[in-house]
């Protein structure tokens, strides 16, 4: 039994509310020895006050010594394995940009780059071409016409687009184009299995690249494309099937609310900044059963390498704590998706601060006096991957039958 | 390999004892924050010393934020991982009221149901009918004969019974009866595969449910019934043959001396209560290798939400713990199957705290000075799944070799 069969065997129905707020990026290092990483630097008087009556712990979102990226993290905060439920680039890159998959798609990520003369490729990523040029590139080439199939392209980030081919019986199941070394040509897309599907869409894909190689030819730096992660619409089981629990999500940023989305849970649409999100929460209440509130800058202000910026991102969201208790939730979880300390200027393997603050919620330890790696440490959820999560809350919140007789 | 075969293949043969003392729900919550659990706040010098001298942890019997039923909770402690052999209803409940299982019988699960004059469920559990009416209704329909099976009825509790069908060439791959939903029909039995056997005991099953439904017809509340966890013996493999260790279960509750059963322990039959326990330890001492002793009171009492009666129970136990010492047990494992807080009033996921005295077991802390969930969380053994624990017992007692060269 599959841990979402087992998830789904014992979820019960119930009135009770969840609210998982990640902030994305919380898990952190010391700036130097001995020191306070981000979060034990940072004053959270609320937080300290859950950590003190509810569990704390460390969560690996993917697994220990792995550091997860945003759609793995995810995923795994939501009870998806990630390792067990791979999402294919493509469909990241689109739901990332706020596109919706629907099953008739097929999407890839695609990469501008340049060749030479003879078609070899010089830079893979085309000089990493900004955003904006990216967005014209793909101006120049989005109305390509296919024969049966709508195809959509929309820039992503740098060199980075996205081509989704939407119509029936496409297959995803086809090889990347990228040699992923220059000095050789872009492959051909050619179908990895014997379908008729399959052939069709390398066929397809074959006809959109030579038709955009041929419209592009003469820019630069960027005068090719190369495609991969292929991937449909993943089909996960959907949240509240799995859980029972009726999900929104209250997201800022396009990825986090696509990752949502490919889990059926529903956006709120319109929010852009911490305020929103609260208002939003307390409008939504009772119509839903479990809330995802999700912070990006805790991230951004670690990817940018500023420990002083990550704690004042932790520390504001510290504010809105009270208010969020003030709707009473059963079960109420604070962590991240993953690390990312400020030393490192990405995301890191370290397992995430966590607080799980719920009736039931052991405190165990007394001497947790509040949210930060060294004390989640001693806490009573011990360091856990974040496949039981979805076990702990839905226990907590008495939405959960017992295994077995 | 599975963790079964991975054991067996370590298993060595040996002069030394092991004994697993199981307080049946033995975690707990505290009554009011920052107070004790129940085994915290319970005397029990003798326990406090073995943790001090022991290692100390909390175990997951069946998996982390999982709240495990009895049956789950003592296969995962005896090494079956309880998600892996999964146990179906009808034997549970079977062996659970002192029936053994044979090669030749598919049990089920049966309640007694109400119907109208359409036949349809007008209550899925005939009013709760008591124990008294239910051994009655059984009565009634036990001498209900089938060509070549043997058919054996017994009251469980309130409206529930057991149905053995024993015979050969039976199967349990069927359908349950019970459309879960009043206002429908109780359903047929149905093969769930095209095997000839599953064929032949839907039929065998059908007719037994009409000739049921016949007798039963004009009794009041009670007057149909339905059926469900079909399942044949296990089959599991033997602890003796796995572990190289002859067991005996010293239970008091039939449902405990099922499972002990279900893994081929030897029944020590006819024992009362701690006391009869005890002796019984004593006289077979050198009998077996392995002494499953179980205590259900702790857990009664939890259910009853009796917090200072469960802590009675606790301390009631830690009064035989020197006479189980006397016997110089060269492994003493002191747990539960599942936590069952009294302010719960049920089963709940909580890690079990848990005492492995023996030599070698490192004490590693030296702040445990007591047993109780504070201190289990600062133990040697940290949180741990179940399907350690065997492994961790036969190491101790020097009957396991090691993984490779």
């Amino acid at each position: 039994m599959t841990n979402i069969d087992l998830m789904k065997s014992l979820a019960q129905a119930g009135t009770t509310k969840a609210v998982l707020l990640v902030m994305d990026g919380l898990g952190g290092l010391p700036r130097e020895v001995g020191g306070p990483t981000e979060l034990e630097a940072a004053f959270t008087p609320n937080m300290d006050k859950l950590a003190r009556e509810g569990s704390v712990g460390l969560v690996n979102t993917v697994g220990m010594g792995i550091t997860p990226g945003s759609g793995p993290g995810h995923f795994g905060l939501f009870g998806y394995d990630p390792l067990e439920h791979l999402i294919g680039r493509g469909a990241l890159e689109a739901v990332g940009i706020g596109l919706t998959l629907t099953e008739l798609d097929v999407a890839a990520r695609g990469n501008f780059c340049t060749i030479d003369q003879n078609g070899l490729i010089t830079d893979r990523r085309a000089g990493r071409i900004p955003t904006v040029e990216c967005a014209r590139m793909v101006s120049l080439i989005e109305g390509i016409n296919l024969p049966g199939v709508e195809t959509i392209v929309q820039p992503v980030q740098d060199y980075r687009f996205v081509l989704i081919l939407r119509g029936p019986n496409l297959s995803a199941a086809l090889n990347e184009t990228d040699p992923q070394k220059v000095g050789l040509k872009p492959l051909k897309v050619r179908p990895l299995d014997g379908s008729p599907e399959a052939r069709k869409t390398a066929d397809l894909v074959n006809q959109w690249v030579a038709k955009a190689s041929e419209i592009i030819r003469d820019e630069s730096p960027a005068n090719m494309v190369t495609l991969r992660g292929w991937s449909t619409e993943p089909g996960l089981p959907k949240f509240e099937e799995v859980f029972r629990m009726k999900a929104a999500a209250m997201a800022v940023y396009p990825m986090y609310k696509g990752l949502a989305s490919l889990v059926g849970m529903t956006l709120i649409e319109g929010l852009t900044n911490i305020e929103d999100q609260l208002e939003s929460l307390q409008h939504n209440w009772e119509n839903y059963d479990f809330f995802f509130v999700h912070h990006k800058y805790t991230d951004s202000r670690g990817e940018d390498g500023n420990f002083d910026a990550k704690v004042k991102e932790i520390e504001k969201v510290d504010t809105i704590i009270p208010r969020i208790l003030e709707l009473d939730p059963d079960v109420l979880v604070i962590t991240g998706d993953h690390s990312t300390p400020a030393v490192l200027k990405a995301h890191s393997w370290h397992p995430v601060p966590i607080i799980l603050y719920a009736p039931g919620a052991t405190r165990a330890n007394p001497d947790v006096t509040g949210f930060g790696e060294s004390q989640c440490l001693k806490g009573a959820l011990g360091q856990f991957n974040a496949s039981n999560l979805m076990k702990l809350i839905t226990a907590h919140a008495q939405r959960q039958t017992k295994y077995g007789a």
